[in-house]
């Protein structure tokens, strides 16, 4: 069962020198175990994502010495891995690679190769249709399906169906994926043994590395999508930490539901003694939303402090009078209130050493609705590729067992709190509408015509799509957001 | 002379309806006056620059009716232009289209159309090494070279090289290019008509639209980098300003050199009337600084506030008690000076309406050397892509007649004044040598070995690599930079 060993692990573009000895390594301890393939995920020397790192002469330099040098140590176990061969227009094709006893052969797109007593081994990568087709009149013995995959919204059902069509056309067919998160992608694991029935035999964990043969008995479910997301944020937020040195976290505690979700995701992802709460109660602020917010503190175990921003309010207002004179109270008081929280968890960053998480979720984000270097501030966006209505989904998700997200949070209307008595539904539609405007035009690139046309009221999807032209500019200078979807909004342009 | 008619504007690829309009405005003006030929830049009907918007249908088939409707109201004057023609793979090839009498001529990468009495005419984009090699066999009356060529450093001797020896193969040559500030890349403008000798003989402004035939008597002088960065940066501001609706300006003012040399630019595109300076000395401001200020702001005949940041600060160290505890100033100290500075100036821009202008530069943004949402907060850096040395030049450029940059901005050492006797000097090697260092490794892809062995002293390099890769995180979030180089940071990732 371990003749082939897949290497499922986070391979990072930032690390070559990391990837080599990863895979060297883990190749070495498999060699030794008698196994007869190692295979590599896509991108698994070079590092997932190499984007524009490829037009650096350096870069691809370093990996493809990185490369030689596993060629070079390679014994009578066979390692197969990919490198992007850059080509003069700037694209890039996967090669690849079959090394043994310090030789390799090596093919653009797809490669054949001998193994043990004369059978035939085809690599290509897991979305290549052309590398099917070949598998279907070659027949080769084992098939090899390459992939760095990350996690989007309803495409993995898709791509197993793809695998097992693949897998019935040959002996054994192995698909080996990259797990953890990087760049922001969360790249899920699941690398599988299928039969020649197309039936996975063994698969690897989802989102966490195993450098190991697949084992048999799991199966991963992709059709429960919260509980999924649940578990990519949480590989997320880790991962996210482990790669800068980041081990703890501080989450601006408002008492709505999107700071509610995002604190128990950071209490799994770094321990309830490694999270720290701050609650920010402004003259706005109701009773309630400190009560919830010290509620969901003390169901997670984390620690809190309660900072008022009351006296810091005042003495803004006081240093700003000569600029606003007497002017009425606008924006520039809702901001002020919201950057003097943001300045507070910074500072509480910055001298506890702690990640500052960021709350925003998309459906707000899309409409602009967050102060800059406000609620907008922090390190890591967790929930900005997440719908409002995924976020009460996560919100119900936790309390499937026990109350760890206070009720009220789950009921009470969304507020941000800058002024007396505001409502989210004072300035914007209801959010159940705005996402179903956001999936057309994002996902299904519908313009406002054609959204209109299906039934959604025109004065909304009018309003939708001009506060998500109109707020772009936020979006360049709010932190990166764990993406989940294809359509992650710091990658919008209006139009 | 006027038989051939450029189009040089900016087009944006955010307003394609504004896109078509424009031309056929300028088209129509122009076939009244009885042109020959109207040529457009490339990108003038999808806009500059489409990048990831051409994965949009919505996208594609806008500005696909957008040439058709430009194609059906052509008359006897031929309109030429070009639109991406996407390819499956994703990537895209130029489209020429020439347009006559409500019917069009299409070719991808270059296309001949005869005009006038059996003349010959060839177009192509100005880059396109396989158009000039056609231009040599085919000997056509005219060769249109279509441009969107952004300034960048050093790369304009060079391309008018190019152009001056296609130019010299054919009767008449056109250059036509985009000229403003689209996406932050500057274009740069100066559409020529070169004669058969490869002379230029007329030449359209640069930075600035100019829809007729190009005017005798300019020739652009592209070897004074200063003048031109100069000219660039206010057409920057300018242009940044007026698609956002925003005419004026809100700059944060140290007494130091950058914010010294942004506010002349600001003054320079909004006028000094719109532009309003902000001095926030704390208790570790240093006399001159305040005075230095001040004084600028005479020299440019802007408005300012003086706003301590002392009562801000310590109501800030009272509430932030339960988390400072007793610990020794540090880090976080210093960065909440910044924060509050940076909310002072976003409640300025709140109140009045203007964009608050980043100060940061180059050399100090590739080190991590600022506070996120403090002084790096902005809607807009201005000059996040020169080197210290750079700003230096510009400030004495501002002085060549009389003195607007106050002599003692120019000679004092930098300093962040965030504590006692600060220099940055004192956390920074020298900054002639970061800029050594920074365009050795951005600009020639030289590594530290490399660097070193160079002569650059080995701890230098290592440092600022070291912080080049550490601080990549603080310009995700950082405002977005009038681009001047080809190696701005923002794209810079690290590996």
């Amino acid at each position: 069962m371990n003749d082939i060993v897949l290497l499922q692990a986070a391979f990072s573009a930032e690390d070559i020198t990391g990837n080599r000895h990863a895979i060297a390594e883990a190749y070495g301890k498999a060699a030794a175990a008698g196994a007869e393939i190692v295979a590599a995920p896509l991108q698994a020397v070079c590092g997932f994502k190499p984007g524009r790192r490829l037009q650096s002469p350096a870069f691809v330099k370093a990996y493809c010495e990185a490369a030689e040098a596993l060629i070079a140590a390679t014994t009578q176990t066979v390692l197969v891995f990919e490198v992007p061969l850059v080509m003069q227009d700037g694209g890039y094709t996967p090669l690849f690679v079959a090394a043994r006893n310090g030789k390799a052969e090596r093919a653009a797109g797809r490669l054949t190769f001998q193994y043990g007593d004369g059978r035939k081994a085809l690599v290509c990568a897991a979305n290549e249709a052309h590398g099917y087709a070949e598998a279907e009149t070659l027949k080769p013995d084992l098939l090899i399906l390459a992939d760095c995959h990350a996690l989007v919204e309803d495409k993995e059902a898709e791509r197993d169906k793809r695998l097992q069509r693949a897998a019935a056309a040959v002996e054994t067919t192995v698909y080996v994926n990259q797990a953890g998160c990087l760049d922001y992608h969360i790249l899920s694991g699941g690398s599988t043994r299928f039969d020649a029935y197309g039936k996975q035999r063994a698969t690897c964990p989802l989102f966490t590395a195993c450098l190991t043969a697949p084992q048999a008995g799991f199966t991963p479910d992709y059709t429960d999508r919260t509980a999924l997301i649940h578990e990519a944020l949480v590989c997320g937020i880790r991962d996210y930490g482990q790669r800068s040195g980041i081990s703890s976290a501080i989450v601006g505690l408002s008492g709505g539901i999107d700071s509610t979700v995002v604190l128990p995701l950071a209490v799994e992802a770094f321990g309830p003694d490694n999270v720290f709460g701050l609650m920010m109660p402004s003259r706005f602020s109701t009773d309630h939303s400190v009560n919830d917010a010290v509620q969901l503190a003390k169901n997670t175990g984390v620690s809190y402090e309660i900072i008022a921003i009351e006296p810091l309010y005042t003495t803004f207002l006081q240093q700003l009078a000569p600029v606003f004179k007497d002017t009425p109270f606008g924006l520039a008081e809702e901001n002020l209130q919201a950057r003097i929280r943001g300045n507070l968890l910074m500072a509480a960053s910055n001298k506890k050493g702690g990640i500052v998480l960021n709350t925003s979720n998309k459906s707000e984000s899309a409409c602009g609705y967050g102060t800059l270097y406000g609620d907008l501030c922090g390190g890591l966006s967790v929930i900005g590729d997440l719908y409002k209505s995924q976020v009460y989904a996560l919100a119900r998700h936790f309390n499937r067992e026990r109350e760890i997200v206070p009720l009220n949070c789950i009921e009470k209307a969304p507020s941000a709190e800058l002024r007396p008595n505001q409502k989210d539904s004072d300035s914007l539609p209801d959010y159940d509408l705005i996402e179903r405007i956001l999936r057309g035009h994002l996902e299904r690139h519908l313009t406002a015509t054609e959204l209109t046309a299906q039934g959604l009221p025109e004065a909304d999807v009018t309003k939708v799509l001009r506060l998500l032209r109109n707020s772009a500019y936020k979006r360049l200078q709010t932190p990166p957001v764990l993406r989940l979807t294809d359509t992650v909004l710091s990658e919008y342009r209006p139009f």
